[in-house]
């Protein structure tokens, strides 16, 4: 089962320049920074609610964030989805027809185990799951 | 004061396939379809915890949905953040240097005034402001 929308990902190119204007924008400050290295990106956290909105820069240029910026410019990346149960609701969301990036849950940024929908399979959008360790 | 994330927006080319699509990813029931003719889109919502999901679906060609769709394909549209006075969020807004598309709170869907802090401020997203009448 899907609790709440846990954050929303941002592509940006530069985080020392992108941190002050979501500080303006949110009217609130970044409360975390942190490298998650196996997906090349470093991330940054702002509340707003019940949800985060995460940051997300490249750490090389073979990252999936460069390459997505390359492609379609600074943006929203994804959503990203939270569960008590991130292996059954695997299986539910297998069971409906959709495809996973990993075969099994991944590191996460803050705290977390995660993986994808692929966003062929769900509308163009990127959905993560994510459930808290 | 942004409060919390009201809903995520997200384009989709017909609410016919996509309403089915999302009720199995989400795991629950479209509670509301509602035309909103000054947009040119017909929105389908769901709710997950304290936030929205909105699927968004062009009314013509002439709509910005149909414009998004057909330069970037479906996918997520906007992030709207919920707000108890729209008047005094837009002023701090423009104060911080973003500009805002319309001068005035129009009507939204789900019984919501709203603005738009245009993309080329906000690092690429478009930012909605939304605050129930």
């Amino acid at each position: 089962m899907l609790t709440q929308i846990d954050h929303i990902g941002i592509a940006v190119k530069n985080l020392d320049t992108a941190i002050p204007l979501y500080e303006k924008l949110l009217g609130c400050v970044c409360y975390k920074k942190e490298t998650v290295p196996t997906e090349g990106v470093t991330t940054a956290f702002f509340k707003c609610g019940e949800t985060k909105i995460e940051l997300l820069a490249a750490t090389g240029s073979d990252s999936a964030i460069a390459r997505f910026i390359e492609k379609r410019g600074e943006g929203i990346h994804h959503i990203a989805f939270r569960t008590d149960n991130i292996n059954s609701e695997m299986l539910r969301i297998i069971k409906e027809g959709f495809k996973l990036i990993h075969s099994e849950p991944m590191e996460g940024a803050d705290n977390m185990m995660i993986n994808f929908i692929h966003p062929k399979s769900a509308g163009g959008v990127l959905v993560e799951l994510c459930m808290e360790k």
